[in-house]
């Protein structure tokens, strides 16, 4: 039952690499407001930010041994995806486990546990995307499974998926989606650059993306208040 | 059902910027503890703070239609403040809006929901409280209400109210006590500018407030720990 | 039924003050595990550390009038431990109760309470972890007791035990155990050292902990992805 | 700053009786969607039914006193509504109090704090609707206020309001919508009840409410699944 | 965007019907521990239970026109399983759309949201196991999807797989497991039948399940508390 | 460190059984308000109720191997109280383990965990408190300890402590006070009888217990509604 799958097909680092430029939740408006993590799922330091590919991991509660497997088979741009068996907030994951995987080029930790050394990951600019902080351990007697589908904070990741996660959260694009949204994300960004000047100088989005008509439409009404 | 009312009564810009010394600690306890927002709104970046008057939004679950009704009828020195008809953490708000709240001269959002692009709002200063962090984006469907009297986080908030918020959390002050609370809140921390001095200086408040026998005459003992 | 007993027998200041390189994960772990508050209490300012040794103080719900009696028979390096006996957020603490204790020598509160003044906590460096930030107030008419046994987030608190706290967490060391674990916590980071090195050269946890065979045994298998 | 109310205005009880047909969820749809508070109310036994007019109380944490003057004031037909200052789960309520209560033709007890005595009220069939169930004793030292406006689990109710509570919740009805309230209610209620026989005999709700166009409109498209 | 797939494959209902005898918790055993949804997915009324064929429907927040559109595509032996793409507890099912379910054939619903007149949906012995119970009402105005894979409690569930629910909670089988799972079940309970013999004749499961040695060999210890 | 004390000291059976005409509500309140499990321990069936002494097990993260140990040492009249050492909900317990503990007289369990069987434990009359229900199974690795000290929500269990639990939570006893306890419980039974007949008669709290003075005192006011 328990298997690791190496090399699974991912999205190339060249195509990964260019999503740095957008924020999570350009991305996730982008590909049709799919594939964001539940909001419990935190950066540990503020301003985090980090784009890499997904290798999953399906970990049993409060037993981490699954993470020192995970690590032989990431490949530099990869991100860490995490999911216990059953809820867990223990402190699976620490500044040991990040060194060896900033060793190997892994860009960040995305997980629906607890982790812990929070000042020592934020002093080295590692970046963890987690449920809990603890420093609570964990045992190492379960096995798990390494890249496999998962199910995470209410989404479905596969491994080779892109992850993308900031302030904002967590979001994950499909392997074979990944160039498409890319494209719908720059579109995007284009648009809103144009739209934010445009409110900037005191223009109204009212004005701007043509609302008054349906507004009056549904039928709301305006009214002086009496002082 | 669906109405917006302009130019409600609201507190006196040139009283509400009297407010800008005192914390929401003080001003709750000089208006006789009450106004005091639950404590899940908390601010999407530390040291935020945030003085105005309230434009109230009642506003539809994950709908943010009414955000834009409702930064045509603000006016400068004006705090938006949503409540959703049923509770939701999508992220009604973000950079675009910010923007076009700030060239109108509103100094800050209270939300009931939740908001997204904290990165950019807080490197634009624009500061929002709130009770979730959250990139999942909204419709624009249904309509809601501006300036109607809402229920947000506990409190009963009516256009024209005055709203402190800062690190501690969000008050709200009726707006024809604003007056007498600013009184009060400046007596308070007179008050407490004297205590500060005697306490840093050693003294108790054991002393200072005379409670030695109040303590006594319900019972406290002392006793020797034996090592 | 409500008493305040002086002078307990604590760990000495001398023992204390050695724990200081050592964060709460590290030490939890050189205990064995165990003394690990529950994962809410959180510190009400990023990167804040304490070491002290246990004042406690067990508190009506919204009444923080055993708070002013606890600072008397605190002692230079000492940190306050507060639980209330039926569950609030109210804010019992703030600024003013901070520089009572700083005047005293007191290096921290920890308290599954609400607490309030957290702007100004931060800029006097005084510590404090609590379940909530709320500047709701409390009143003074019901007693507690100072220095007697309690139970906190989980865990058994007698006064003199040694409290450490950081980002991580909060964690109580028994007053006996305090000489034991502190060997034990250097021979863990010693041993970390070490092994950190290691990782940060690309070596393998699975090889450093020699976990291949055991996870071959439990039936780990190996597979390529065919892209 | 404490003051006791007596005799406010109210629903007639005479037509508060005539809401005895219909449900929360009826009442709620029929008065617009409004008063509903929020989904952690819920009834301490099941088929728990109550209608009557709000008696409001404004309590302090973990304080039961104001209960006590409450009973005094109550009228035959009334239901006692119970907002606490600051958040609390104290077991405020039992089994004597509902005595009292009971003696006095009060109907009911809704409460945002928490009750006790819960197999004893089941058996004397007296309904209440709290946050939390909980034997937590309270103290009797701190006033509040009786027949004042409070905010209770997201709604504002004011002294003579018009609660109806059943297994789905609790609603309020403002006293002066009572009787358009009860027509409307009265009216959903007929037309429910006709669309529910179209229902059972297999028709749609698609044909029934002809939303197929509306559908088709928005871009519905329908696939057969190739098996 | 948004598809109504018609017929999809599904477990057939001669296999289905034959897991009726055999409870949540057996059926996850025997599945190798997966496919549990999350222990907030609860019974409206005790002992309810339901299995059948999953009809999934991905359905806005607070929006519940797609349950209509849902109902004409289930065929008699489904089950409704519903999930939001942003959290909602708003109350989308009630009495009227389970006589329009239940004169199709279908069992139950599995909703990821709140769900109302639950005294009604007793009375008629309509199964559902929601997150919340509310008499809120929702819109009708924007698409989702049915039949189509959804994320539900942290479970992927796809058109078709079979769903068991109970009082102990909601599992998933995938389709084309479903019947090793029914063999896996019946043997285990089978050999539990056994067990529970033993067990009721005072044998130790120490002995029948032989874990003596594996206690000892980890280092239990045992000693006698002295009195 | 895993250790199984056997026969540990424990309340006299006999002593124990005449706590039965009392609830968890009385003798919290008889023995001065202290010994009340959190709120969020809950009966698995509603009329739950149980008396016995505790054998204590502390327990890892969703490994459920020492129940089974602990069965052995189990005597009649006794009653199981279960911590993890990490949070956990995972269905630690089910039928089988009940019908054990039921062969060798246990009178229930109380466990900060899940449990799972919840038709068949009520079918059984196995009364059960616990924080949540789940089917998720556990493993059997990992060594915890049988009649030591523990912390379960919020309150310090030693082994032999007498356990109350009903519909209204858990009490517990320390085992040097259950005689002065029980005496308490008595007094305040009998006092709490004749004030119910005076209740039930009319009378007022505000009389029976002198209130009116205090209530003056403190400057409550009352005043006539004017309709």
């Amino acid at each position: 039952m328990s298997v690791v799958r190496r090399n699974p097909p991912r999205v190339a680092p060249e195509l990964a690499v260019q999503f740095q430029p957008y924020g999570v939740a350009t991305i996730h408006e982008a590909q049709g407001r799919k594939g964001l993590l539940q909001s419990h799922m935190r950066p540990i330091w503020p301003r985090a930010r980090a784009v890499g590919t997904a290798v999953t991991v399906s970990i049993p509660p409060a037993d981490n041994w699954m993470f020192h497997v995970a690590v032989e088979v990431c490949r530099p741009g990869d991100i860490l995806v995490v999911a216990p068996t059953s809820p867990s907030d223990a402190g699976y994951f620490g500044e040991l486990l990040a060194c060896s995987l900033a060793a190997r080029g892994v860009v960040g930790l995305v997980t629906e546990t607890g982790c812990r050394d929070v000042a020592a990951l934020h002093e080295m600019g590692f970046p963890v995307w987690s449920r809990a902080v603890s420093a609570q351990g964990t045992v190492k007697e379960t096995l798990g499974s390494v890249n496999v589908p998962i199910t995470i904070a209410g989404q479905y990741v596969e491994p080779g998926d892109l992850i993308v996660a900031d302030d904002d959260g967590v979001v994950v694009v499909k392997r074979l989606d990944a160039e498409a949204v890319l494209k719908a994300s720059a579109v995007r960004e284009a648009k809103e650059n144009a739209t934010r000047a445009r409110l900037r100088d005191g223009e109204l989005g009212l004005d701007i993306y043509g609302m008054r008509e349906a507004l009056a439409k549904k039928g709301l009404r305006y009214e002086d208040a009496d002082a």
